[in-house]
């Protein structure tokens, strides 16, 4: 292991090199715009695959974008750890709040990360962390250290809800067939407080569009005088939390595992600072469902947000219209038992229930996914823990997340396999914001750990 | 007068030609994208009075887009007519619902004008209706036939405000002095019942900004214990409006003039036929105000409407932030004797009351503008009602519109004349909407109308 550890110390600064390039691709998923760059991502993740020593790697097309598989195999008799990661990007818009351009990456200290952090579109979520399994697997093969077979298998469809991948997978089940699967896609607690992720929540993803009068009318012609959208659906988005941060959506609450006091007791260990925690997104006050911790919203209990809202006009100056239309997107958070679809349903039958009659509204549904949980007397768990601990020199504690790998729930099923959460990044490092990042010390702890995984899980 | 009329006839199709070449030119004053388009429209304008007869053309700088003067003065014994228009028009997006580009103007009938409508952005507000004054102008001048003074005064500035436009006319006083002003920027009541605008609502515009975490936030993990900007924003327009249509702004109507049972009797003539008014906007139903008719909502009463709101990510597909921001443009139609200062304030002095603690909100004013009234006793009125008469062999109305002209009420008090709001568009138009359109028949009628009008002025 000493040798593997030295290798990645000596190659280290290359390794970073090497990232920025990966990083100054925009594959960004979302947008038809940047078709060429998701697959020109995915064409250099095959490159790295083969420099690091991977045999049978293979850029797979699909409906969608393709997915880029590579293995070693040393013997068959021995465990099979398949990683997963994806090469593509959350779009970087407001592009105006960036400090520099999303994809032109470079290094800066922060607060968080006083050692520098590597600045730009993908750097945390999640170029920066499957690169990590990549050089890794370089430091192994080189060192002659690599304990078990490895299969990777990194896809570019995971932004918008990796519609191409069941299909995949179900089709090469063989092919892909493994004992565990690793995923470096979420983040720790802290730098002080390194964790193994050992819950995600679900989610269902709706777009709504709410039509009064068929055309934009003049506001001083009609207005006062026909029902205007953006005031219906304003009013609808009020109606589905209540003040007590209760989700007014029938029987939305009807299958959510309650999580007994022992455990939620247990969870609160990782101490929440609210002072902090405020401080660092500027907010005076934080808010949510009542009777429960700001811990246990972001994990153990379902939640619902706007994360778009658009009608009228919306550029510069005045302009007075009532438009025809107004827009939101809507996104819940599921936890176990709910399911996306059977949310998805609820959500658009009270939608529809709430709607004034003089307007007609229609619910989209985008992707969804399935809650997911690791118990923490697994192996996989155990193997993960004992890696980190190792690597950081602190105690390594689970941690329920409140983001969504629907993915993980599909490869359970399909696979018969689970999946470790064994991610790098900071709740701060503003994924999915602008100004993305992911620390250099974080990058490089990754790197430590993920051979030291492979060893305890092999002899485990 | 038939000489003039003769005249009219025998050029009508040059004018729509002439008119064509104006409504090419994107003359949009709210986005400085099209600053040149705006400057170029002006000198076409001038261009076109000189050729007219206009004595003293001349393009006048502002601080903000030019205001275009001309005149003929015959006898400083006779009446002068001062006629106000406006060059500049209004955004024309959003552009996928355009029929055809919104600078490219062709002629199709429509159900109202089975003689063929101009489609193009500004071919009813207001290009096509100030053109109609030129021409007037220019066959009175060939067949020698103008009673009276005139003066022109065309604007680029009516769809942001006018901002420069109080100033100028307090500057040129003297020179602007006039005995009463005429303007074509209102529309009349249908083709078989022609009216005279009599009222106008104020307007008051406003900008909020509703600001909760400092950055946009990734919704999986910090979703359900934040304030989401959005929701808030959508609560706070929510309670604006309670469900009997009554605004919920604190002394919001304390100035308003309570019209009497009576007037409101004889407004009521003009006949809501609530069928074809919902079927033309497409509607199930119409709301508003409780105890008042769909022609009252829009004229003797304030409304308050939301004209755009955003926040969030509104492109393709799904992403899942929490925005740190969400905006929306509120406008409010005032009435007597309500004042844009007075409810301005009172709007932000109540969005601050009702804001959460949480949060941080603005309000930023755009512009605003008085509400304006012509008695229907004045020699004014009684002109353009006669005029209107002759030219449509029909009954002319007073009527009150919804709309605003902000300054009417400023050339009231600093030029000390009445308003005439003689306009010739439908309500159903599309002003301010996709595939805005102009009556070939309201405009020659415009046309021939206002040497009526001006030899009923004079004479009167």
């Amino acid at each position: 292991m000493q040798n593997t550890l030295n290798y990645i110390e000596q190659n280290k600064e290359r390794y970073v090199q090497e990232l920025f390039e990966l990083l100054r691709i925009a594959s960004i998923s979302a947008d038809p715009a940047y078709n060429q760059d998701v697959l020109d991502c995915a064409d250099k993740v095959a490159e790295h695959l083969k420099n690091a020593g991977a045999d049978q790697v293979e850029v797979c097309e699909t409906e969608g974008y393709p997915i880029v598989y590579g293995e070693k195999i040393l013997d068959a008799s021995l465990p099979t750890v398949l990683v997963y990661g994806h090469y593509d990007v959350q779009p970087p818009d407001p592009l105006d709040l960036w400090k520099k351009p999303p994809f032109e990456p470079y290094i800066e200290p922060t607060a968080a990360h006083p050692q520098g952090a590597i600045f730009a579109r993908g750097s945390a979520d999640d170029k920066g962390q499957f690169f990590m399994h990549i050089k890794a697997f370089e430091a192994m093969m080189k060192t002659q250290t690599l304990p078990c077979n490895v299969k990777f298998l990194i896809e570019g469809e995971e932004e918008v809800g990796s519609k191409s991948l069941e299909g995949f997978v179900k089709q090469y089940k063989d092919k892909l067939s493994c004992d565990c699967i690793l995923i470096s896609d979420t983040h720790i607690y802290s730098l002080e407080q390194p964790t193994v992720t050992t819950g995600l929540r679900g989610l269902s993803y709706v777009e709504v569009e709410v039509e009064g009068p068929n055309r934009d009318l003049h506001s001083g012609l009609y207005g006062g005088a026909v029902p205007n959208p953006i005031h219906v659906l304003s009013r609808m988005v009020a109606e589905l939390i209540d003040s007590k941060g209760r989700i007014q959506i029938d029987g939305f609450y009807d299958n959510v595992l309650e999580v007994s006091m022992e455990e939620r007791k247990e969870m609160n260990r990782l101490k929440d600072n609210p002072e902090e925690f405020k401080s660092s997104i500027g907010l005076s006050g934080v808010e949510g469902e009542e009777g429960y911790t700001t811990l246990e919203r972001t994990s153990i209990r379902p939640t619902l947000d706007c994360n778009g809202i658009w009608g009228g006009y919306t550029g510069e100056g005045a302009k007075t219209v009532i438009p025809s239309k107004a827009f939101a997107k809507i996104s819940m958070r599921l936890v176990p038992y709910q399911t996306p679809e059977e949310i998805t349903e609820k959500f658009t039958r009270f939608f529809e229930k709430i709607a004034p009659k003089n307007v007609k509204v229609k619910v989209k549904p985008h992707h969804g996914g399935m809650p997911y949980v690791l118990p923490s007397d697994t192996k996989e768990f155990l193997a993960a823990k004992k890696a980190m601990e190792t690597a950081f020199g602190k105690e390594v504690l689970p941690y329920r997340s409140g983001g969504s790998i629907p993915i993980t729930a599909m490869f359970e099923q399909v696979l018969e396999a689970k999946s470790v959460l064994m991610g790098f990044g900071l709740d701060s490092d503003a994924i999915h914001s602008p100004n993305e990042h992911f620390g250099l010390y974080n990058f490089y702890k990754g790197i430590e750990s993920i051979p030291l995984f492979f060893e305890n899980y092999t002899k485990g």
